[in-house]
């Protein structure tokens, strides 16, 4: 049995990988660090908890501990610190020979640190780490994460994203030139801090788009459809804020470079996907909707052609919780212990 | 392991039944009938469960049944079926040696077949099966619900209402002559139809009593508490419906019979409700809601004494599509089987 | 035309304000003062509002002052500030002559300095004004507020309520020893700053009582109950948050003091309000809900029995934002003047 | 003093128009017809208009009259019934000398039968009358409008998209080979008809696309981008539906046919909708919401460019059954009868 460890484990991703990995099989004992909260329980931050751990057989007694105890303790050590702070507890772990998933940023361009600190405003702190780093998008780097021990968790957004895209890119579908990915998200995907923006009043019954061309996200779609198509994409990213709990609609547009109808353009995608567990193509007439991935770790994408025949349309949708998340850190630590790669994931999403 | 069967697969309580049974680690396989959607696969009108059925190992195909094999197949049928249609079925099952577990109406008034005739508008099919039935709330009626062959389960109203009345009715701390159980459900508790009220612009952002001294549950309620109490208990029910998809909040009122302030209460419930798996009585500061029990089979209750010092005031929360109907009755199935009873409901709430 | 000023106009209250007071026809003039975005436009701070004051025809320029000109400029003053900071501003008025009208809760207690002192934590800065105020609530106390200087608007809470009880009170159809105040509000109801309960993610698709015995409206309830009554009226008041922007929908119970159906409650109720232009008495079959009242002015009641053929049970429901506040502040204001009453609060409910 | 008469009143086209025109100041007198409710009152299918009709100075009785007896009585008549409807009524209007504007799809598309009748499935009764008929886009037609006698009132997602690209396309700053509509519209654009898609427990706390390549306001849109460029315009449009009341978001993209940074594009917008008064261009910083449109007849423009610093992205929004229904209905009747333009239309949006 695993002992895990949670870095900032009251934020919502954080909250998210406890509730998950409290429910893993492979899992033991489950040690969580908080900054803001140190010294209280899990159970009182979240009181959805509450008896997760201080009821019963359990994995740990939800203490938040100082993240050096955590470090310590855990032989997988998952990291959900804003971001630019990972370095030194990845070269810790790395050291002692354990497995780091970060999920900020910090590990998610690899050696490209211009680009990192260009939108993110620091430079590396270890920039030797970077080079050993792997994207943890299992779909495009399977074998990769396999051997990683560090792993840089995907965005949510980039990882819906990329997902509708990856067949139409790698299978020369798409003219690379010029993609739209038109994205929204549930509230969640601004974390747990009240702001204007996510102030009930505000954000119900409201759909907005925000920092057009200015997303963080925007590169990092950029970094990973370029690799995806062998050469440099480009890509358009605007991302919107829905009035929804959890969820996110990437409604992606591509020219395509060939003849081809919609129910060619799903086949082939049907082709490309078979095997992978979390990825759902869907029958002609589906439309792909945060709706029905919810609380789970599917990605679900349905292939369209416009009406002008020329445009490719494909809708993806992940949890952003999940998939794009917590739930893809846990799927990259079952492929780098060589567990089952769903083991823990097997959440059904409820349909209401 | 064990082969269960659901008729009336397709209602929302089917559905989910459908949904927490495929993850019930001592179910084998699952059966399904459904009259409108006979002959489809229920992952056509339920896409959120797209390759539950299709892909990997199973619990079955999928395909939505005749409901007599439906029955013939299961050692457990669940039904979920429009009231008054239950008697049938549940002779056949009596005879067959089948545990019959009825979702509707049907069973919920045992031998007091006048309030539910008067309240539902039919007679009993089987007056005899109804002496025998048993309500199936396991923290009232655990030991018969053991040796039970029928089980009525109770509605989600009742279940959350009698949940936070009955130390307080048991122990004596509330006058039995006049209880308040002022109450609201999310809209999946009126069903899969799609109705006026339950339209999208009319449901969202409104809160709207209903049924206002007319709703079915209120003689449930009444029949409950007064069993509670062990003497008759004049409640007074009014239901509300509120903009969100799952959960009852039931906030009940009654007049203590001795002096006792908030602790003295929260104590006793603590009491009460010691070594009950699925109630958590909450501690001083926090109230019951809904959000902190979705998706999981919990009864979440506060107790709080109103400013005059002589009002007791208890919310309850549940999930009305778990602890409210498909959860309890998995829970009742595992009582009546002498398993853990909490096999296959395991699901953390999430936080979000 | 009168020249209105608004102190604390960037809070929700003042905001809504702004927006009726900018369509009054008998409004000339507008001043706007804000502490926290003095010398900015309310058009940045609000941008529904862009336009209104800057294009065409307008009431100002919409600037935010400080407090000490818009007074000076004005002869109408709509103070929406912090409780217990509207003393000295009110003096000032009474001084200049002025209408003051204030919408937090300084002078909702009227001589009971005793009362608001305990749930507020301060003393009365000026006792003597206390005594000249006049409780806002026109359908109780139209004619004082014709004579007021000084109006203290009631809380939103206490306006649906007592609307919901005053009929049954006076009339001696409750009896007043056990009144229960069950309410429900929206997210609006909590002002603009944005915190952990009104964070949408967990605000959504949650209802959740808060404040249970312990809210600030209680007391001011008991008082203006036990004032329609002419005798105490022992009542217990719960809050909820629900999962909508605006709206107060509250559900009032009451113990019947002689027979009577619902039918002769409902036509005791409907002669008691004749007359009344912003109370609306639903016909039998209906149920007050926010949904229908809506950006308006309005107080619907329905007016039902409960199955025990005892207990009374009205619901009445405002719009808190409006009724609840802004609406019924510009209404004291029209009768203080001597305009028509209903001036300015034209709009009709949207349907949707 | 105008008397109206509404076809179809109790759609929801029909209930915005007559909330509406009944505030409007030129209105004396309005007539309304509705098939599935005829004989009663409007106020009794919609509760939100309790008293508008029946209470105090009116416009009328409210009663929902025969289609002939509201023609007869009326000098304006707006229609709302379902598209392949409109021609008799129109041709008896302009018999008559009255004005005929009309909700549904059949006067959109002028004199090109062949694309009507491919999308809507029927050819024109009276071919005759859409040549003379005038596409109610004021911002586009308003020298036509003011002596239209027929007037087709556009679609809800055209006006929206169609306002967003209207300068870019006319001022030749976008390539009209491709142009991307990703639009969403609240779900009050799916009508009052309940149905699986709009029930709430399914269209809560969901974004879903519909219609991918299919909706019939994509050859709308095409033919009202190509009037505005002068020149065949390759439109797609992928509609989806939020989890809203009310309300269109489009966002809009295009290749910019010469280098220009988002303050360029944006002073040519804000240039080009110079003395619009329904047209706000937001400043740098802001992006365009439903949110700030609500229940007022506005269409807010934001104006971005990508970070690739060649795609123009210009965010438009209105509510849908204002500025995307009844809103521009009266503008557009306004316009006809040489009325202010924004008679009846005053209201402000509300901030919350």
């Amino acid at each position: 049995m695993i002992h895990c460890g949670i870095i900032g484990a009251t934020g919502y991703a954080g909250a998210e990988l406890t509730r998950l990995l409290l429910r893993h099989p492979e899992v033991g004992a489950l040690s969580l660090s908080s900054t803001s909260f140190e010294g209280q329980s899990i159970e009182e931050v979240y009181p959805n908890l509450a008896g997760a751990f201080s009821k019963g057989a359990s994995k740990g007694d939800g203490r938040l501990l100082p993240m050096a105890e955590v470090v310590a303790a855990s032989e997988v050590v998952f990291s959900s610190l804003p971001h630019g702070l990972a370095d030194e507890t990845a070269a810790a772990c790395l050291e002692a020979g354990k497995l780091f998933i970060d999920l900020s940023a910090d590990f998610r361009f690899g050696a490209d640190e211009a680009t990192f600190s260009k939108w993110y405003g620091k430079p590396y702190g270890r920039p030797e780490l970077h080079a050993l780093s792997v994207y943890g998008l299992p779909e495009l780097n399977r074998a990769r994460i396999a051997k990683a021990r560090i792993v840089g968790n995907p965005g949510c957004y980039p990882t819906c994203a990329a997902l509708g895209l990856f067949p139409a890119l790698r299978l020369g579908l798409a003219d690379p030139d010029w993609v739209i990915v038109d994205a929204a998200s549930g509230v969640t995907g601004a974390g747990r801090e009240p702001s204007r923006s996510t102030h009930y009043p505000e954000a119900a019954d409201s759909l907005s788009p925000y920092k057009v061309g200015e997303h963080r996200h925007g590169p990092e779609i950029a970094a990973v459809l370029s690799e995806m198509a062998g050469a440099p994409v480009g890509s358009v990213f605007t991302p919107h804020l829905a009035p929804m709990g959890r969820g996110i609609v990437s409604t992606n547009y591509f020219r395509l470079t060939r003849p081809i109808d919609a129910a060619g353009l799903r086949a082939e995608y049907a082709a490309f996907y078979e095997g992978e567990r979390f990825v759902r193509v869907l029958p002609a007439g589906a439309c792909a909707t945060n709706r029905n991935v919810r609380l789970s770790n599917y990605c679900d994408i349905s292939v369209h052609v416009g009406a002008d025949g020329r445009t490719g349309i494909v809708v993806s949708s992940v949890d952003n919780m999940v998939k794009g998340a917590a739930g893809q850190a846990i799927q990259n630590m079952n492929i780098a212990l060589g567990l089952d790669e769903a083991a823990g994931l097997a959440a059904l999403p409820p349909a209401f």
